[in-house]
C-alpha cells in the first residue's frame, strides 16, 4: 500500500467506527501533513481519494468534510446475471443477452465466440497500452477524424495489400468499432426499410437480428463447403432483387469451410448481374494458413465492402475493426458515422497499431493457428467419441460444425440449466429451423470439466434417430 | 534509435539502393546475428517489423525475402482534406464533414466545440492509460458488458450521487462511445420513424441531423435564459404529441444559460401531462460551478435520461460517456446496444475510471473552470469592442452566444475562404434560419491571430442594420 493509500484507509477506518462522523471536519492538510509526517502532497492526493470515493466532500475554503453516509448502492457483490434460461424461443436476442451477461452463463460461455483469455496474449496488449500511454500525442485530445487513426490504416492497408486487397488508406478505409459495429453501419448507411439482404445460411447470428431490428427482409442462401450455393444465389437474386449480399469466405462461421476461387469469382459474376453489394465479414480470416481467396481481392472494391476486425485474435474488448470499399461507398459511411458517432476511439486504434507495427502480429496468429490445428484434432476424436458426425472437418478456425444427432436445442437448453452457453444449430438458421447441429469451440476440449459437463448432455438427451 | 531500429534502417537503405532487389533472400537470422554482432532475438525483432512494413516477407522454413515494392499508396503527405466551401448550405452536414476533416478546417476550428489541447492535460491522461497498461486484466481480452466497465459505472454513480441525482450503477446505468453515440442509441431504441421530437431553439445542431436522418420529425422549443419557454413548450406539447424531448440543462450549448428550479419543476409536470420522455444532455454540466439543477434529480430517473461524457473535459478522443435512467429503460438500451455495438471498448472506460477514482478529476475541472471564466470576461470585452451585442452573459461554459449584428453566415462563409470554421446561428436553429447569432468560443481570444483574424472579418462583412 502506498503512503496515498494507508492515509485513505486510515480515514475510511475512522468514518466506519464513527470516530469521524458526517459533518464534521477532516485536519487541514497542513495539520494532517503534521500530525503523521507525511507531505502536505500526500494529504491532498488521500483527501482527493476519498472525495472521489463519496466519503468526504470540499468546501472551498473551508476544508474538507464527512458526507452522510453515501446513498450510492454497494455493488461489491456479483452483478446481476442476465436472462438464465429462455423464457420463450432460444433464439438471437436470449443467447447475446446471457452471453454479455458478465457473471452466469457469461463466464461459462463456450458458445459465445471468444477464444479463452489463456490462449490470448495479456501481457503483449499491455505493453502495447504502455507504450502508447508513454508516446500519445494530443492527437487523444481532440476527436480525430472519422476515418479512424491514420497509421492504424496505413498499416492494416499494407497487410491487406500483402494478401493481394489494395485499398488506399485513405480514401478506401475507414475504422469502425469492431465487425458488428462496421456492418451495422453498412446496413444503415446503404440500405432502407424494406429492402431484401442475403445472409448465409448456416451463418453468423447476430447479423439476422441487426437486419431485422432495422426492417429489413432477410432471405437465407444455403451455405456449402466451398461456398454459397451458387444454383440458389442466382435463384434468389433473381426472384427477392436483393440489395446486398453478407457472407464470410474465408474461415466460415459457423462451418469453419473457405470459399474457392471459382465459386468466388461466380458469386461475383452473379452480384454484377443482379447489381447487388457484398458485405464481405472477415472476422475469421487470420486464422487461415495461407493467403484465403477474399472477394475484395478478386472484385478490387468495387462492389464489395471488406470488414475486418482483431477481436478474435488481440481481444473482444478492444473493439477495433475496419472497413475498406470503394472510395464512394467510403464517403457514404464516413458521412453517416459522423452523424451518429462520430469518431472511434483513438486509444484502442492506436494500441492495435502498435502491435501490427512492431511486427509481434503475425508471430502471435501464427501461434493460435497452430494450437488451434492441434486442438480441432483433438477436438474431432472427442466429438466422434460422442457419437457426433463431422461431415466437413473445418478448414481452419475456433469450431466444429457438428450433427450432434439430437435436437441441438434440446442439448443447450439443458446445457443452461448447468450454466453452460451452447451455440446450438437452430441460432445460425434464417428461419430459425430445429436442428441437430451444434456449433463446438475446439477449445472446449481442453477444458475437462466442461467436457465432461457436456458428454453428460449427450447421455441425458435421447438421439432423435 | 534502438539495435532494432538501426538494423530495420540498414534493411530499408539496401532495398531503397536496391543492393537487396525484390526477391532476394535476406541473410538468415543466425548469419545476420553473426555479421552484425546483434542477438538473434533483436534480428528476429528487425525482420518482423520490416515483414510488417510490407518491405519482406517470411515463407517458412525458407526465411525472409524482399518484396516487390510495397504497392500501397505512400500517405506520408497530409490528409486529403474534407469538404472546404460549403457548395450548398452552410448545413449541420457541411460543418460537421469540415470539422473532422483532420488537416485544412479541422485544425483551425473554434466552431468545433473542443477545448484547445494545450488547455487540457495530455500528462494526466498518459499517466492514467500507463497506470492501465501495468494493471488491467484478462477482461480487455473478452467482450466485457453492454452496460460498461462495472467500476467506472460505480465511480460515475457517486459523483452523480453527490450532486443529488441517485443511478444505481448496476440497473439504471450504461457507458456508452460519448454523448452523442448515447442519444443516438436512446432516439433509435425508443422512437419509431414519424415520430415527433423536441429540441432546443437555439439548440445543440448534431442532434436535429441524428434525427432527421432517422426519419424523425424536429420541432424547436425556443430556449430563453432560464430554460425551455414554458408555454411554447406546453402549446407544442399540445398540437405535437411529441414522444421526446431533448435538452441541455446545465450550460446550454450554444448559450451558456442554465435551467432554474422552477423551470425544471414545469418541464416535468408538462412532459407528464403530455407523457412524452426528457433526454437531458449533460455535456457541460462539469462546467457549471456548484451543483447545477439537473431534471433527473428532481424526477428521480423516472422519464429522464440523462446523457453525459467526458469529452470537453478529458479530450474528444475518449469518446467514453454514459446514460442514467429508469431500469425498464437501461434494459431496452441495453438490448438495442447488444444488436449494433454490441460493447463499448473498456481500454478507454478503465482510463476514465483511473482519473476519477484518483481524484484528480476534481481539481482538474475546477482548474478549467476557472480559467474559462477568466477567458470569458476578456473574451466578452473583446466581443463587445468588435461591436457585437451579448443579451445574456453566459452562466458558464466555453462558449458566448453573441448577436454580431451582420448574417453570421455570411461571416463564417467569410472565415472557410481564410481556412477558419466558425459556428454561425443557422446551424443552430431547428429551421436552420437566418441568424446574426454566432457561437464564439471563449478559449479564441487567447489566439490573437485567429482573433484578428476574426476582427478583420467583421471588418469586411458590413452589418445589416
Amino acid at each position: 500500500m502506498s503512503l496515498v493509500e494507508q492515509l485513505v484507509a486510515h480515514v475510511v477506518d475512522l468514518i466506519g467506527t464513527r470516530e469521524l462522523r458526517p459533518g464534521m471536519r477532516l485536519l487541514s492538510v497542513r495539520a494532517m501533513a503534521d500530525a503523521t509526517g507525511l507531505s502536505r502532497c500526500t494529504v491532498v492526493q488521500a483527501y482527493d481519494k476519498l472525495e472521489a470515493q463519496g466519503l468526504v466532500s470540499s468546501r472551498r475554503g473551508a476544508g474538507f468534510f464527512v458526507c452522510a453516509q453515501p446513498q450510492v448502492p454497494e455493488v461489491n457483490g456479483p452483478e446481476p446475471a442476465g436472462a438464465c434460461m429462455p423464457t420463450g424461443a432460444y433464439d438471437t436476442a436470449f443467447f447475446l443477452r446471457s452471453m454479455f451477461s458478465g457473471p452466469g452463463l457469461g463466464r461459462h460461455a463456450p458458445g459465445a465466440g471468444l477464444l479463452p483469455p489463456g490462449w490470448l496474449d495479456l501481457e503483449m496488449l499491455r505493453s502495447a497500452i504502455r507504450s502508447v500511454g508513454r508516446t500519445a500525442g494530443s492527437s487523444l485530445l481532440s476527436y480525430g477524424t472519422p476515418h479512424g487513426h491514420r497509421p492504424l490504416r496505413q498499416q492494416i492497408a499494407t497487410l491487406l495489400q500483402s494478401q493481394g486487397v489494395s485499398a488506399h488508406p485513405d480514401l478506401q478505409m475507414m475504422t469502425v468499432g469492431g465487425v458488428i459495429q462496421g456492418l451495422d453501419l453498412v446496413v444503415r448507411s446503404l440500405l432502407r426499410a424494406g429492402d431484401v439482404v442475403l445472409v448465409e445460411d448456416p451463418g453468423w447470428f447476430p447479423v439476422r437480428g441487426l437486419l431485422q431490428a432495422l426492417g429489413l427482409q432477410v432471405v437465407g442462401v444455403p451455405r456449402r463447403h466451398d461456398g454459397p450455393d451458387l444454383e440458389a444465389l442466382a435463384r434468389l437474386a433473381e426472384s427477392h432483387q436483393p440489395r446486398m449480399f453478407i457472407l464470410n469466405t474465408a474461415v466460415h462461421n459457423p462451418t469453419g469451410a473457405t470459399l474457392s476461387v471459382g465459386v468466388a469469382h461466380e458469386v461475383l459474376r452473379i452480384a454484377e448481374r443482379f447489381d447487388f453489394l457484398l458485405a464481405e465479414d472477415d472476422t475469421f480470416a487470420d486464422f487461415h494458413p495461407g493467403v484465403p481467396v477474399r472477394l475484395a481481392a478478386l472484385d478490387r472494391l468495387q462492389r464489395v465492402l471488406l470488414i475486418g476486425g482483431f477481436a478474435k485474435t488481440l481481444g473482444g474488448g478492444l473493439r477495433v475493426g475496419y472497413i475498406a470499399g470503394h472510395q464512394a461507398l467510403i464517403r457514404r459511411l464516413v458521412d453517416a458515422k459522423l452523424l451518429g458517432c462520430p469518431t472511434s476511439p483513438e486509444l484502442g486504434e492506436q494500441v492495435v497499431h502498435r502491435i501490427l507495427a512492431d511486427g509481434q502480429y503475425r508471430r502471435h496468429v501464427d501461434r493460435l493457428r497452430q494450437r488451434l490445428n492441434q486442438a480441432q484434432g483433438r477436438c474431432l476424436s472427442a466429438l466422434e467419441a460422442l457419437g457426433c458426425e463431422i461431415a466437413h472437418k473445418p478448414h481452419a478456425g475456433m469450431f466444429i460444425w457438428a450433427d450432434c444427432g439430437r435436437d441441438s436445442e434440446v442439448l443447450a437448453r439443458a446445457a443452461v440449466a448447468q450454466g453452460l452457453l451452447l451455440a446450438p444449430g437452430v441460432l445460425f438458421s434464417p428461419q430459425a429451423a430445429p436442428s441437430r447441429m451444434l456449433r463446438v469451440p475446439v477449445t472446449l476440449v481442453e477444458d475437462a470439466t466442461a467436457w465432461a459437463h457436456l458428454a453428460q448432455l449427450f447421455a441425458s438427451v435421447p438421439p432423435t434417430r
